[in-house]
């Protein structure tokens, strides 16, 4: 039955560690596969990659105004939405967030807490 | 020495599990606290909120411009880009990732992967 | 009558060289003037500035979205959204658009089209 | 000479009504039709489409940033630069402020102020 399909408990997906976001991401591609979920993340993949980019800027505008106003509630649940749409566009796009953490530990090294810029940054 | 000091082995900071963004939120406290250090974050920390949220901003931009481009290493280049920023915020404003995993897990419930929508989005 | 009052005709309104932009900044103040109107302006007003700055942000997005897309009605469309929603934060902020103008001016200058950076841009 | 064909006095550019915005736009056509000129504008033409939308969301955030701060001259500022980016995104894609101005003339009607919202916008 597609309701018992779609509501595997989180015990099963969460991570040993409790790695929320790796549970997150995991429940966004089971959206992604049901498509006619009535969920907000099936809709947003079935609107497509757009609105998913809209809603990434939307709240990073929504994070700069929280970190702006130095709200500390607000400011933790914008970066909550926000990490949670980038999720989205990651497993929209089938990129695990994975490649993403590989790419962080590159820049960051495996021998040292020394950041690497990893390429130069244009001049404003 | 100060080298030393700011140098630890990331072995000691990174977690059992390799999360590698509590690993650089700790860089990000680390340099928090050594503000004459030249590191790209010390310098980021001492420029102050606006510089940060700036940086949040354009990495997001970024992120919009590579997930409508569709180039799969740009999106994980940005992607990376942006949680590293949003980290930093988080850093200078004193919340540690975990409050905002609460806030996810608290969304996506503990005993169900059924997301909760935390409170009404205003129309557009 | 309120409605007369509010329902000035534009031609009353806009400039003798039909600056749009000008004639749109009068209404924002109208309707700034006038809360309880029903229109999205005055509920824009109403809400306040970090709604208003949301929305600049959400247009910003969008843009952007259009411009990497290359559908030119779409661009034309979404620069629409962004001048108007820049108009309402100035409306709210009680500077007049010949303000940014004047700052425009004195940035391009008045003998010759050579521009001027006005300030040093901070390495991204 | 290029010098001369570049540097046109710019009281053949501007406007009876000294439309500071055209009188730009046409600066922007210039630079563009000049790509070897070594003007901050020239520049963005040459990098191209991405590097034009990044700027599209930097200046987006410093207005944010600038609007919440609540700084007046910092919003006349960040607006002017939101502005001017806007104009050299309608510049590369070869749209004219006009076509911008007759979709907002289109919305606000000729006959009155009361604005047409010109089509419906999802929920966030």
């Amino acid at each position: 039955m597609k309701d018992e399909v779609r509501h595997v408990p989180i015990k099963d997906i969460i991570m040993p560690h409790d790695d929320i976001l790796q549970a997150i991401y995991q429940v966004i591609l089971e959206r992604k596969a049901n498509p006619s979920d009535r969920s907000y993340t099936a809709s947003l993949m079935t609107k497509g990659i757009d609105k998913i980019l809209k809603k990434v800027g939307e709240e990073a505008a929504e994070l700069i105004i929280a970190g702006k106003g130095g709200d500390r509630q607000e400011i933790v649940y914008e970066a909550a939405d926000l990490f949670f749409h980038t999720l989205v566009l990651l497993g929209f796009s089938g990129i695990p967030p994975e490649e993403v953490y590989a790419e962080l530990r590159r820049r960051f090294g495996t021998s040292g807490v020394e950041e690497k810029e990893s390429r130069p940054k244009e001049n404003g």
